[in-house]
């Protein structure tokens, strides 16, 4: 019987909808439920979750959550309804996080809060949560040990030797641990595997923003909201300087509440003040923290930029900072921005021009620092598409030709069978698309939008009895009106004369193929075709 | 009365649709009218053009073509049908590119073939082609000349001093027309303006092409067709490799029957084989030069690397190399590309692990270099969005203390008094989005397209006489159909019974409102919904 199983279900060839679970004899322990954000071709679709099938309910199942990111915790609402017997562990910045989206859908469900001198027990293995660095509060890896085999596991950290506000990154802690086990198993992040050299530490970013605050202009800083270290580098900062704080936007707002309720600030010592009650917007004294970094049509930098945000304008003199990077696929929405800002006349800073942002991850150095501590026998790259984890593996065999590399992606995993691992495969499934409210919906429908998006739309309705008719169209050049009553004529003897005798359906079909025919040779494209018949 | 004035009416304040007016006492000269491509979110749109309402057609109306990219040539047939009188010049690879265009629409029209020896008079001014160094072969800078006053116009260059096929950068001729005039004003590229240094030489390649394609493992290079010179490079170290070529995708054979036609090369010269025509596909010896290097849906790359391609499936000993860099906004769509090749098992390379790929556009110090010998009076960014625009000014302010900066933006432009210029404006236009059949399509149909998409639809037919209802549904979830017989119940009790007496207007308003509140509580959003009524 098999000891230990590892395996992804989420998160590995792709970024995001992390989930991965460790199973032992008596204990399923998923690893994070995140969510997935889509490409911008899914037309509002909300998130992608992983499909939580295969998950073997005859278990204890554990839910242990390392850090509080949408992609390690987002889906958790959907897996508490589809589990009810799972246990939930998470640090307690991650839990304020959880409960909130609980609440938001009425659900009620306990988290054991834990930090990283707790332990638990399954089996054999003993998981230890780790400090570790990263870009939100209280994120943790884990060591799960027994004194035969053990594995760590980060899937998202930098290693930060000097960070702000908390702990640097616990090294000694992993040596110790993978050091008092026979076999050891390492499963680290790749998302900047591409990245020779060393990840800026989060405490490197304060000179430069010093220096930008201090410049007493208007300034406004974007950043993800939930990089509350860095919030609070910010506040510190402008604390110092005597600025007045005005934070807008919603997640800001929400982090705030969420860093005060886990005791990681007290707001009350800083000059926070809300746009509406500040008496001069127009200050330079201000400094605004605002949401959308990555450029989101409902982030508050959008709203200012182009001028919609009320009571507030940009202006020439203004400096507006980008404390963040582009994600893949964001870059267009993001200059549409630098444009705007650049049409006011307006100061644009990013990481380009000052160290204005660090990364949350590590780069190839960072990794070497831990790897040549623990000296693992085998070494698994997780947290990456598929083109980062063969480049992850690349890396080690590059450098570590003693360590085995295993290459896995979502639904396959390893197995420990006696003092070896062998690869084990699942039945691949595709995540499950949520829309509206909490609802899954299927390809094929979204599709079906993306056909109505892309050739317009022709609905005709048409009486049985007599002759009715009527046309409406969606999405159609204005100038296809004109041929409106062309079309009448020819859906009238369509349906009344040509196929009199017939019933519904050949009529319904007969009037959709000849619509369609005749808007092709207006329009060079065949619009989707809704005919009913009552 | 005014001697000169300069106008874009496109390619300022965005990267695409290039058009800007040289205007004399009798004449309009346009330099170039292209496309732009775009933002994904417009479903399918082809692309946009500029307005020409406001050229003035009481003057002479010619169109200089600089060079044959889409975003200087794509939008002609347009301006053919909508100016008749114009006349164009353009050099020998442009022409054959612009008459396909027109052929394909059934279009005639003259078009004089120009070179660099050429010169063109429009009243006291003299427009002098200039042969500079780009992306596709001929391409054209102009210097627009009189004694008095001299303007250097290059949109598109590479400041190229070894390159491949052609001669390189002539600055001689600049600098001689540029220092025969007392003012000057220059007017040049801003797409590379955040890159310190040098833009690489096409004929930098050369090394690790050939070390790449000597390997003779099967290979596939993709890269924008209408770059023809780096094809033809590839040929040339193909053939003294003994590879066999293999081009697929359309634009791949279009350019080389293209290069053909204007007397750039000689394709029996080559090994060039069509994919259907080759004993094996499999053979190592296959060198195929592949279209879709931004990864394109329709583009022959896709096709390849998802397997959807007859005959051709990648292999784990392949080799892929993307002769590319990613064009803002496509990461995502190129890096799905990198993750299926990576699942394969097959090596990728691009730009940046081998020296596979040079810009066409100058970075800061070809910029320099230019400059240097010219000295203008007057500078004027082109060939951007206002972000780099206004990063070009930077540029020139900080190192050029004595050249006066002009910052415009599409529909502004300069005016020659005396000997000074000042600031002129036109009337905002928005460029027009074409779709389908060479047809303009208004925005607010667009956004009608988007809602259908991120809503879904629902379609309710009655009949009036008789209870008699349809409903269709799509793009709606599937759990939606168990609602449908409540649905009707609620839409037959709306519109027969509760509102039995009011009017057809009245009635089928009712049903909607009703329909929409129904369908929100249990979707959470309210789908886009047509009701008629016959």
């Amino acid at each position: 019987m098999s000891k230990l199983k590892i395996y992804p279900f989420g998160g590995v060839g792709e970024i995001g909808s992390n989930m991965t679970i460790f199973e032992t004899t008596n204990h399923i322990v998923i690893i994070d439920y995140g969510i997935l954000f889509p490409y911008d071709d899914f037309f509002d679709i909300n998130y992608l979750i992983p499909d939580t099938s295969q998950i073997n309910q005859d278990k204890e199942v554990t839910l242990f959550v390392t850090h509080g990111h949408e992609d390690h915790i987002g889906a958790i609402p959907h897996i508490v309804r589809d589990i009810p017997k799972l246990k939930i562990l998470a640090p307690e910045f991650a839990t304020v996080l959880i409960r909130a989206k609980l609440e938001r859908r009425k659900l009620s469900k306990e988290i054991t809060v834990y930090d990283h001198t707790d332990e638990f027990k399954f089996d054999e293995f003993t998981l230890h949560p780790i400090h570790v660095t990263h870009s939100i509060p209280q994120t943790h890896g884990l060591v799960f040990h027994s004194p035969e085999f053990s594995t760590l596991f980060i899937s998202d950290f930098k290693y930060d030797e000097n960070p702000l506000f908390e702990d640097k990154f616990d090294l000694l802690k992993i040596k110790k641990l993978m050091n008092s086990s026979q076999k050891t198993l390492a499963m680290m992040d790749s998302t900047n595997i591409l990245n020779h050299g060393k990840t800026l530490s989060e405490s490197e970013l304060s000179p430069d923003l010093t220096k930008i605050i201090s410049r007493k202009q208007r300034t406004f800083i974007t950043l993800f909201s939930s990089n509350f270290y860095r919030v609070k580098n910010i506040l510190e900062i402008a604390k110092a300087n005597k600025r007045t704080i005005v934070p807008i936007g919603r997640s800001i707002h929400f982090y705030l509440a969420a860093a005060e309720k886990s005791g990681l600030i007290k707001l009350a010592d800083y000059n926070i003040k809300e746009l509406d009650s500040i008496d001069n917007p127009e200050s330079p004294n201000n400094l605004f923290i605002v949401t959308g970094s990555q450029g989101e049509y409902l982030g508050a930098s959008r709203r200012i930029i182009s001028g919609e945000q009320k009571h507030l304008k940009l202006k020439e003199d203004d400096i507006f900072v980008f404390s963040s990077k582009p994600i893949p696929g964001n870059e267009k929405q993001i200059y549409r921005l630098f444009n705007q800002i650049a049409e006011v006349g307006a100061e644009v800073i990013t990481y380009k021009e000052q160290q204005v942002h660090a990364s949350g991850h590590p780069c190839q150095e960072d990794l070497h620092a831990i790897i040549k501590e623990i000296n693992p026998d085998y070494y698994i790259p997780i947290h990456g598409e598929t083109y980062f984890l063969r480049k992850h593996i690349e890396f080690i065999n590059t450098n570590y030709s003693k360590i085995e590399t295993l290459f896995l992606t979502n639904f396959t995993g390893v197995e420990l069978k006696q003092d070896s691992l062998s690869i084990i495969a699942f039945e691949q499934t595709q995540p499950h698309l949520i829309h509206g409210d909490d609802l899954i919906i299927e390809r094929e429908r979204i599709s079906e939008r993306r056909k109505l998006a892309n050739n317009g739309l022709v609905i005709i309705s048409l009486n049985h009895q007599k002759v009715n008719i009527n046309i409406e169209t969606r999405g159609l050049p204005n100038m296809i009106q004109d041929y409106i009553p062309k079309l009448r004529d020819l859906v009238e003897y369509c349906a009344y004369e040509e196929n009199k005798k017939r019933d519904y359906d050949y009529k319904t079909e007969q009037v959709r193929i000849k619509t369609r025919t005749f808007l092709n040779s207006i329009l060079g494209y065949k619009p989707i075709t809704i005919v009913q018949m009552v």
